[in-house]
This record gives C-alpha cells, sequence and structure tokens, in this order.
C-alpha cells in the first residue's frame, strides 16, 4: 500500500478522498453503492462545495426571477483531455457559460454529467475536477447539481463531461443567429484558430517554436460589457468553435437570409498558428476556438461596442472582419489579400475530429 | 448503392434522412460541417420538432414564471441499448423526467446531448430518437435544445445520451430526502426490481418463461396525482434507480437522521422477477427500477395517497412497505418473511454495472 497523496491543493486544502499515484476509477465508482457515494461527496461535493449540492437530492432547486431564461447543453468528448491552455474540465464549464451567454443571458447555474471509464488515474479526474470548479468561479456560476457514470474500459475514452447551463435574459429585445440586418458590422473578439491548433499540435506531438496554447474562456464578462455599451445594437453572438468561423458566419448568414462579406486581411492570426496552420495545410477559418465569439452589430454602435470588448481582457484584439450586405442570402464570401474573392462555405465533414 | 429506407413511421411521416440499412454514424456527422447540420436538421429537428430546436442557436429560451426552478441532469450508458420494456433514448427521458418529479417539480423541459460512436447503425439512431419524442409527448415535456458529438470506434459504445431537465414547483413546501419525520408511513409505487433484471437477463442471454420487462416509465403524472392528494404531507419522494430499493431508504435515513423499518413479505415482487433473483442470487432489494418511487407520507394522509396512487396507471400495485421509527439513524432493517429481523445496508459497489 503506498499512502495516499495528501498534497494541499492551492486553496482547496485536503481533498478527503485519499488518491495515491495508482488509484483509478472503478465500475464500483457509478453504481449506486458506498463507492460512488464516497466518490461524490469527499471529490466532487468537496470540490464544487455549494449548499445546494450538499442536499445530495437528485436534482437542485433554484430560485428564478419572472422572465426568460436561457437554456443550453454540451457533451465535450476532446482528445487529449489535457492540453496547452487547459483540461476538458475547465473547457466543459467555461463552453456551456459561453452558450448560454451568446443570447445575451447571465449564466447563473450548471448541472454537470461525467462519463468516466473505468481505469481513469483518480489524480487526473481530480484535477479536473478542481479546474472546473475554478472556471466556475471565473465565470461567475455554480454547479448546483450532477451524475456520474462509469462504463468499463475500452468502452468510453477516459471521461466525457456534459454541461448543461441555465441562465437569465434581462434585456428585453432578441439576440441571434436570425436578427443580423444588411449593413451590420462583423466583429471578432481577437485571434483566431487557437484552440483547434493547440489540442492537434498535442494530439501529434508537433512541437513548435511558440507553444500554441487553447483559448479556452469565459465570455460571459465580455457580453456583458457589451450589452452596456451596444443594447440592442447588438444583433447576433455566437462563439465558433467547431467548424470555427467559417460555420458560424455561414450560420448566421443562412439563419437570416443575407450575405455577410468579410477581409482575409483583417482577420486576426496569432503567427504561429498562422505557421501551424500553414504546415499543416489548415485554413484557420475552420478550425475551433473555445474563447472567442463573433458578433453582428448595428453599425451606427459598432464603434462604441468594439472600444467596450478592447477594454475587456477577452477582447483586447477585437477587430471588425466584415459586414452585411444586400447580395445573395446565405453567401459568406472573402476578399483574400491579394484582392480576389472566395466563397467562404461550410466543409462536409471538418478537418479535425474530437476537437472539443 | 441500396435504396434508402423510405417506410413512414406511424404519426411522424417521412423521415427526411435518407437512411438505407448500411449507414452509419461516421466522425463527421459531429464536427461541425454539412453532415452534422443535416443529421441535426434531417432526425433531430424532425422527430423533436419544435419551435424552440428549430431556431437552431445553440441555446433555448424559456419563458418562466416567478418560483422555483429544479434542474436534474443524467447521462445514460445502458448496455444493451435495447432491451425489453424500452430502449436507452425512452429510459433518458423517463429517467430525468422522473428525478425532476421527485421534487415535486412539473418537469417542462429537457436538453438533450448524444455522445454516439462512429459506426452506430443510423437506423438505430432514428429509432432511439423516436422513442425519445414519444416518451417526452407522454411526459408532457419539450426537449429544447440538444448537442451531438461523435468519438472514434471503440472510444465510446454505441451511444450515451446525457438530459437534463427543467420543472417549476408550483407549491411553497420543500420535499426532500432530508424530511422524513418519524410516524411517516414508506410506500412503494409498484413491483420493483424490473429493470435491473430485465437488462441483465437481455445483457446475459437469459430466457425465463414469463419474459422481464423494463419498467421506464414516466412518473410526474404519478406525483401530481400525489400532491393533490396529500399536499405537504409528502415529506420524500425519490426513484429508486441505482442501488435499488435499498439505496433510497438508506439516503433517507442517513439524510434524515431517522429509522426505517421495512416488512420483506409487503415487498411487492412479479413472481419472474423473483425466480430470476433468486436463481441469479441478487437481492432484489439492490437492483434497480425506472418507473417506480418511494413515498415517506405523514401517516395521517398515508390512505389518500395510496388511494391516489392506486388509481394512476403507474400506481396500481402501491403499497405501504415500513414506516419511518425513532431509533438509530441512518439504519434501515427489515423483518424478514419468516419473522427475525436483519440490516438493509448498502453495498459497497453494486450487482450490476451499466444498468442505467
Amino acid at each position: 500500500m503506498r499512502s495516499p497523496d495528501t498534497i494541499h491543493i492551492d486553496g482547496f486544502g485536503l481533498c478527503p478522498l485519499p488518491i495515491t499515484e495508482h488509484d483509478t476509477v472503478q465500475l464500483s465508482h457509478g453504481s449506486g453503492g458506498k463507492m460512488m457515494s464516497r466518490l461524490i461527496q469527499d471529490l466532487f461535493v468537496w470540490a464544487f462545495d455549494n449548499p445546494e449540492l450538499k442536499r445530495l437530492d437528485d436534482c437542485a432547486t433554484l430560485v428564478m426571477k419572472e422572465g426568460s431564461v436561457s437554456m443550453s447543453t454540451d457533451s465535450f468528448v476532446v482528445d487529449p483531455i489535457f492540453f496547452p491552455g487547459g483540461n476538458i474540465g475547465e473547457l466543459a464549464v467555461n463552453g456551456t457559460v459561453n452558450d448560454v451567454a451568446m443570447s445575451g443571458a447571465r449564466p447563473l447555474y450548471l448541472s454537470v454529467g461525467m462519463i468516466l471509464e473505468e481505469g481513469l488515474p483518480l489524480s487526473d479526474l481530480r484535477e479536473i475536477v478542481i479546474s472546473m470548479r475554478r472556471a466556475a468561479d471565473r465565470a461567475g456560476v455554480t454547479i448546483v447539481t450532477g451524475d456520474t457514470k462509469v462504463v468499463n474500459k475500452g468502452k468510453g475514452d477516459k471521461v466525457f463531461i456534459n454541461t448543461t447551463g441555465l441562465g437569465v435574459i434581462e434585456h428585453n429585445f432578441t439576440i441571434g443567429s436570425g436578427c443580423l440586418k444588411s449593413g451590420d458590422v462583423i466583429i471578432v473578439s481577437g485571434s483566431i484558430a487557437d484552440h483547434g491548433m493547440a489540442i492537434l499540435s498535442k494530439r501529434e506531438g508537433l512541437q513548435f517554436e511558440t507553444p500554441i496554447a487553447s483559448d479556452t474562456a469565459p465570455l460571459n464578462g465580455l457580453v456583458e460589457s457589451m450589452l452596456e455599451a451596444g443594447g440592442e445594437a447588438i444583433h447576433a453572438l455566437r462563439d465558433p468553435t467547431r467548424g470555427g468561423v467559417a460555420a458560424t458566419l455561414n450560420e448566421f448568414a443562412i439563419a437570416s437570409e443575407v450575405q455577410i462579406d468579410i477581409r482575409e486581411e483583417t482577420l486576426p492570426i496569432k503567427p504561429p498558428v498562422s505557421g501551424a496552420c500553414e504546415f499543416l495545410g489548415l485554413d484557420p477559418l475552420y478550425v475551433a476556438n473555445e474563447g472567442k465569439l463573433i458578433a453582428s452589430v448595428s453599425p451606427h454602435a459598432a464603434q462604441d461596442v468594439l472600444a467596450a470588448m478592447n477594454g475587456h481582457e477577452f477582447g483586447r484584439d477585437a477587430t471588425i472582419i466584415g459586414s452585411v450586405v444586400d447580395g445573395r442570402a446565405g453567401l459568406v464570401i472573402m476578399q483574400t489579400r491579394i484582392g480576389g474573392w472566395r466563397i467562404v462555405d461550410t466543409l462536409v465533414g471538418e478537418q479535425l475530429p474530437r476537437i472539443c
């Protein structure tokens, strides 16, 4: 018997579940007995610590004000589970916080559903769970209810995490992919393709001079600043995850029956990401982001919204990349660096599976 | 090329996604491109059909009245995915409907997160999705938002489904596992151990004279009838899934710091289930149920609540199995058929993995 790992985790104190470096998830951790109770009590409830979770009922009771509630769900199956700039737990919190925020809602509550593969080191699970708590704190949301399942070795892949988020909509106009108007300005909140290239470089063991890190971040604070500055001049918000900027712009153009024109030279791309994309033959427009948003904003408010974004830590490099025009409904075109125009279509599949 | 399956599914008409018997889920179905859009539009939106989903934004906007909202999440990894009495889709809807209902809330909305394994026959997925819609209709809930991920063959197991549910609490008292009172009557809504034994017999290829079917069912209607009859005399409700009746009673006894006494001869068990348990050496108290609830009810209202349950299709065989007594906090004991008493503890692990 090795002695359990008793290292204090900064800010979290001692985990009541003793974990040695050889302890792993077992089928009985998901089977409704004492081992499951202990995992939930001594790891999840310890890390997520809040009164709603402590009741250990199968559901959380939340007091909501009258009004519109935004609900979003996402399952995370990213491979590898630890990557430069984050891990699957942080990604699962930020991803759903962002989906809720893109309706202009203020995210408040998250549920967490874990599907663990037998054999996952418990120390990895602990690290993921602590990251989730830190990410939740950073985004100002509470993890109020959860569920844990364990599947046999070889029937899952380490850990899959579903998060479902609830937020409140505190304004009385609609923000949505179907609300773009001709004349709108298209803004991206920062450099594109960071997350996808970080995952890919880790997965393929590629080394670049400047390491590429995921941009995973909660965008609800940025959205709040934008709403304060622009209000109902903000017509649509979306985080360009799977399928990248291209997929989001196409969704916008199709849902709103408008044409979107963008200019290649305005797209913010970090040099190492651009280099890696070129090296691997990938188009950064199609590579996933996890801490960026695209906004369609009425032209009269665009400069105010942009200034508000530039004043926020996650919008410092926000920039205008194009505009909504009368033209062919559903079309996205890009003026290339050399001045020609190309159609920015969505791909049939995608370049990179299991990116989030 | 085989021609796609053009069979009309009763009540659903023709699925716009043409599916031949050899079509399977591919990685590109989860990658944010056209194949994913088509799967979502032509299968999920077709089957779940509602205006909120049709907007295809990453989140649903729900109008809620002021008050308490109940939120619950559950991931389903049951193996096999099709079993006597149901399939993983129906189970995923009923399971979360039930968790929400156990707080006394009226379930209204569900999110669905699918993790599909590459190679899953699309016809199986269609059958599961249609079952989910039927189960949602039966329970009176709407599937308002969703997410689809695909993992490589061998990194998942056909399909895992997370459902997260929202309901409204329309009464002003608390129902919870910590609310049992000495003197309460313990009621079970019907025969126990059906679901677990149905899964096990299918998984192990066991054949019994009378086939054993899962009891998967939505219990929100039953809970409504009980609340009408008993109101705040209903102290606790729980569906005894993983860990069975034993786990639920132990959770009650621990959370409320009471002792619970039950009588073996009052436990409703169908003869084939009882026979199968005996044959396999399993104790039905520990076997999962998916369409049953256990209630702790004040004695003055117990007969009224029981009568209301017996008048409901999912409570016809409801019966009193025990009572809450002063005694040792956290203890559950059972008077056996021969008159002795035994402690009903929770197991360390459980008898059956991947039961739900």
